[in-house]
């Protein structure tokens, strides 16, 4: 029997990827009059950029804004000049002081469950922001316990299983990334439902095996409260 | 009687803000031959920036480089050259990347206190680097418990009291930072012990009143056994 729901929160709860999309286009405007480079190339060499930064800055808005920054003059052979970069550092104050915009039927959705169930955030990201957001979501009274963690991967989970005392099977965690929200969840013994988002970052993909990786899909929030009561039918 | 001491992590287990200042000595090597400035305006314009910044960025080192990156831009009216902002970002991730030097006698303080309390880590900053940190301390397997937060206000506090049920009578913070560490926890019952370290960030300042607040000033974690043994001796 299922107890506690966990939600992720950024393209799960709220809005966020297509903002960074924005975010990137109004990138590359900044960037390319300064060098002879296609918008593929220069979205390839941040995508590089950001990969090779993960460990050290970790995901969230101040991270994704040190790659533009380090991105921009690297591409531009530091021919790009300081008040284009002073532009580009803007855009990730923008992005970090945006308004919460819930998707679909999320606050019916949550409501709903807290009616059965503990519902619990867990999200990752910078530490302000995310909290920024649950504050702003008009949710927040609503959730029973908000984790923000540096990496989604099972050490994590079980980290946040363990220090709530909850049994994984009792256990499941919602959200719009296979790589974070669902595999690593289904490895330590809890479900996992899956609502993907119009848009995934790149170093989000994960491929799951058909035969191994078994969790239901949804289209949106709305649905979900009748698919974690199908899982109490389950054998 | 005391069951539970918090520890701070920056400056309190590990050295921390002498790497900033190092760091910031740098930043004005490359930003000076730019601008006809002085150090201290130059450093005055910083402090301007990052507590510009605060609300929006936090704490930590993606926010204080950030915050070096826009000063260079701004102070330099743009003529800073990329390579020159490149090597800004650069002390930046050296400073992410910095290992972790414990203070002097903190090991066997907190080996020793593990003996009779629960011992745990309350720090701010960046959420994956301070993680790190306390992985690299190699003290983590003798913590209760670790809390990275984005400030240390009396509501943090009081939100870590009650999810652990600490009941504040029980509970010491020990730290360097009279305004982060001592007096918010003065304020909700618990009781505080100053550690100061030899530099204090200009934002960290905070002027206690000797005639409301009442804590113990130790020279080192080494006292800290028999500062908080005294305690308990108390009235």
């Amino acid at each position: 029997m299922i107890e506690v729901v966990a939600l992720d929160g950024d393209d799960t709860l709220w809005h966020s990827e297509h903002l960074f999309v924005d975010t990137q286009d109004r990138f590359r405007s900044l960037v390319r009059p300064h060098v002879d480079v296609d918008d593929a190339a220069l979205d390839a060499r941040l995508l590089d950029v950001e990969r090779r930064n993960l460990p050290l800055f970790g995901y969230g808005v101040k991270a994704f804004t040190l790659s533009l920054v380090e991105t921009a003059i690297e591409i531009t052979d530091g021919r790009i000049p300081g008040r284009d970069l002073q532009a580009v550092l803007d855009l990730g104050k923008v992005l970090m002081d945006h308004p919460v915009e819930l998707l679909d039927g999320v606050r019916e959705a949550v409501d709903e469950l807290t009616d059965r169930y503990r519902v619990m955030v867990i999200t990752k990201g910078d530490l302000l922001h995310q909290e920024t957001k649950v504050a702003r979501s008009g949710l927040a009274e609503l959730f029973w316990r908000v984790e923000i963690v540096s990496e989604k991967d099972e050490t994590t989970y079980q980290r946040i299983l363990d220090r709530h005392r909850i049994d994984p099977s009792t256990f499941v965690m919602v959200g719009n990334s296979v790589r974070s929200d669902v595999l690593p969840v289904l490895a330590i013994g809890g479900r996992a439902i899956h609502v993907p988002y119009a848009v995934t970052w790149a170093l989000e993909h994960a491929e799951p095996d058909p035969d191994v990786h078994d969790f239901p899909v949804l289209d949106g929030l709305r649905a979900l409260p009748a698919a974690i009561a199908a899982m109490h039918d389950e054998p």
